[in-house]
C-alpha cells in the first residue's frame, strides 16, 4: 500500500465537505489506487493549525470543528505559520483552499509557488492564483513535473477544464464565453420578479449565497477572475484579470429589467472572451439583453453556464444546476484522483 | 514512426468527413503520436469497396465520390464484401459508421464482433450495437484488451460518455435524461410556431434534417436508442430499445402546444432514465410539458441536451449546439485520438 500525504490550506465548509468525502471513499482508493490517503496539514485563519507527519485524524478535526469551532488538544497543534507549513511540512499534495483575495490573487499563489518549487502536486479551490499568475504556476508544475489542477476554480467541480483537455483533444479553443456569478444572477433574476433590492440582498444573505459585501460579485470582479482563469487555461491568454473589461450590474434598475422584457429579453450579466485579430485575447464581463428564448435565459439562481467554441466542435456548453457544498468538495476530489492517476499509474 | 491501420466500414456524408480531417491532421498526429494513419479498407453499400494493405489514397478516395459517386480505378477495388473484409483485412482500428437499423443494431454488430473477436480496436458512429449488444460488446473487449469506444453515438463529438469517464470519477450515475432528436424537436418548435405540419416537414426534408421516411424520429425509436445507449454505458442498465416505454409526437397537435403554450409550456420530446427501487434501470421517451423558464426549452432546432445526475456531483448538462456533419467527424476521431493515447502511450 503507497501513501499519499495532504496539506490542507483552508478548512472552511469546502474543506470540511472536502474532509468527509475523503473519508467516505478511503477505501475505495484504497481499493481502486492501492494508495492511502493521510492528511499530514490543516490550517486555517482562526481555528488553528494541526501538523502531523504520520497523518491527521480527519473525523475527529471535523468533529472538533463543529463542536468547538477550533481544533483541540486531540490533535498535534503548531505554531508554525500556514506559510511555514507549506515550506517545511512533509506532504506530497498542496491543497490550497485559503480565502481569495481577488485583486493580488495572494497569499494562495504564494503557497503554491513553495510547494511547486519543493516538487510537490498542487490542487488549488481558488480561482485567483490561476486569474494572476496560471503562466508562472504551470511552467513551474511543468518544470517540477508535478501536477497542478485547478478544476473546482469556476463552476466547482463541473468538468470545465477537464472537459477542454480530456475530451476535446487537437479541438482549438477560440471563444468562451458563461454566466459564472450566481449572486448576480440571483439578483437580476429577482429584480425580473418585481423583487425590491433591499428585500433582495436581505433574502439572499439569509440563504447563504449573498455576502455580507456583495461588491466583489456585484461589480463583476468574481466574474472577471473566473472569466480569466477560464482564458488563460483555455486560450493560453496570459491575461490579469485588470485587462478585463468589466462593467458590473450596480447601474442595472428594475426599470431596465422591465424594459428589456417588454423587448423580450432578459438581462443577464455575461462572461465573453476571443481572440481578436491581432491574435490577443480579449476578455469582457458586463450585463447583456439575452432573448427570453435562449438557452442562457434558463440559467438562473445558482446554475451556472459555460460555453466553449473550438474549431472542431463548434460551441458546446456545460450546466452546472444549483450546486452545493459538497459540489465543491467533490471539484477536489476529482483532481484529487487525477494525481492518484499520474502517481499509481504514471497517467 | 509507427502505423495505425484503420478499417473504415460506411463513407457517407460522415465517413467523408471523417477523411477530410483525418488528412487534416495527419501531420499533428505524427508529430503528436509518432504515428501514421493509415486507411486500408472502406467499406460501402453503393460506392464499391477499395482494400489495400498499404494504404489507400483518401484524398483520391474523397475525389471519386464527389466527382462520381463511387470510387474509381485509381484504387484497388475488391469485391469483398463489408463482412468479408472486418474478417479478412488487415487493419488495427474498425471504424464502423455503416447505415442504422435501428431495430437490430445490425449488421453494424457483427462486423464490431468480427473485429473484437480479432483483438482488433473497433470505434462506432453506430449507436444500434451500443443500444442493443452493449454488455457482450465491452465483455469482448475488455477480453481482449482492446478499446471499444463510442463517442459519436449519442451528439456527435460533444463529451458525453467521455466525460462521465474522464471527468466525473467515482461519481456514480442516477438519473439520465435528455432532448435527443432534432427531427422531432424541430416539429415541435415549428407547430409552436403555428406552422402547417405538411409544410414543416417539406423544409424540413429540403434543409436535409428530416429523412425521406421519418417514422424513426417521430414515434421515438431513434430517442428511444440513444437513451438506451446512454443507460447501458453510464448506468449499466442493460437494457435494450424495446424495453424503453416510448411515446413519439405523432399524436400531438397544434392545438395541444397552444394549449399548453397557455400555462406558459412547452412541449418537448424527452428522454428519461433512472434507477428503481428494485435497482433496475427504468426509461422512457415521451413528450413532455416543460415551463418555458426552463433550461430545456431553450433547446431549440438540432440544439441536443443530454443532463447527467450523480451521488457527487448532483445535475450537469451538456449541450450541443446546432451541429453539422463535422461534428460527427470530430467524435469518431475523438475517439481515434483515445485509441492513439493507448497505442502509442499506454493511457
Amino acid at each position: 500500500m503507497k501513501e499519499l500525504k495532504l496539506a490542507l490550506l483552508g478548512f472552511g465548509n469546502a474543506g470540511q465537505a472536502f474532509g468527509r468525502l475523503l473519508l467516505d471513499k478511503e477505501e475505495e482508493i484504497k481499493k481502486t489506487y492501492e494508495t492511502e490517503i493521510k492528511v499530514t496539514v490543516i490550517a486555517t485563519a482562526s481555528k488553528g493549525n494541526i501538523y502531523d507527519p504520520e497523518g491527521i485524524n480527519l473525523r475527529t478535526a471535523i468533529e472538533d470543528i463543529n463542536e468547538d469551532g477550533r481544533f483541540s488538544e486531540k490533535h498535534r497543534l503548531t505554531q508554525l505559520s500556514t506559510m511555514e507549513l507549506s515550506k517545511e511540512a512533509d506532504y506530497d499534495v498542496l491543497v490550497e483552499m485559503t480565502p481569495l483575495n481577488i485583486f493580488t490573487g495572494q497569499p494562495a499563489a504564494d503557497h503554491i509557488k513553495t510547494a511547486l518549487g519543493r516538487r510537490k502536486h498542487v490542487i488549488t479551490a481558488n480561482k485567483g492564483p490561476v486569474a494572476w499568475f496560471f503562466r508562472e504556476l504551470s511552467h513551474m508544475a511543468h518544470d517540477a513535473d508535478v501536477c497542478f489542477f485547478y478544476e473546482t476554480t469556476v463552476m466547482d467541480g463541473t468538468p470545465v477544464f477537464n472537459l477542454a483537455e480530456k475530451t476535446l483533444k487537437m479541438a482549438k479553443v477560440t471563444e468562451v464565453s458563461g454566466i459564472l456569478n450566481s449572486t448576480t444572477n440571483y439578483i437580476l433574476e429577482e429584480l425580473a420578479k418585481g423583487e425590491d433590492y433591499d428585500d433582495i440582498m436581505e433574502r439572499g444573505r439569509k440563504m447563504g449565497f449573498i455576502e455580507a459585501d456583495p461588491a466583489m460579485d456585484i461589480e463583476g470582479y468574481d466574474a472577471a477572475a473566473k472569466i480569466t482563469a477560464l482564458l488563460n487555461v483555455l486560450m493560453d491568454a496570459g491575461i490579469t484579470p485588470d485587462q478585463v473589461r468589466r462593467k458590473g450590474i450596480e447601474d442595472i434598475t428594475a426599470e431596465d429589467i422591465g424594459k428589456a422584457k417588454e423587448r423580450g429579453k432578459v438581462i443577464k450579466l455575461l462572461c465573453r472572451g476571443f481572440r481578436n485579430e491581432k491574435g490577443e485575447v480579449e476578455a469582457t464581463v458586463e450585463p447583456v439583453e439575452i432573448s427570453e428564448n435562449d438557452i442562457l435565459a434558463g440559467i438562473n439562481s445558482t446554475t451556472s453556464i459555460v460555453s466553449i467554441t473550438t474549431d472542431l466542435m463548434k460551441k458546446i456548453s456545460v450546466i452546472e444546476h444549483e450546486p452545493e457544498i459538497e459540489q465543491t468538495a467533490y471539484g477536489v476530489f476529482s483532481d484529487l484522483l487525477r494525481v492518484l492517476d499520474r502517481v499509481a499509474y504514471n497517467k
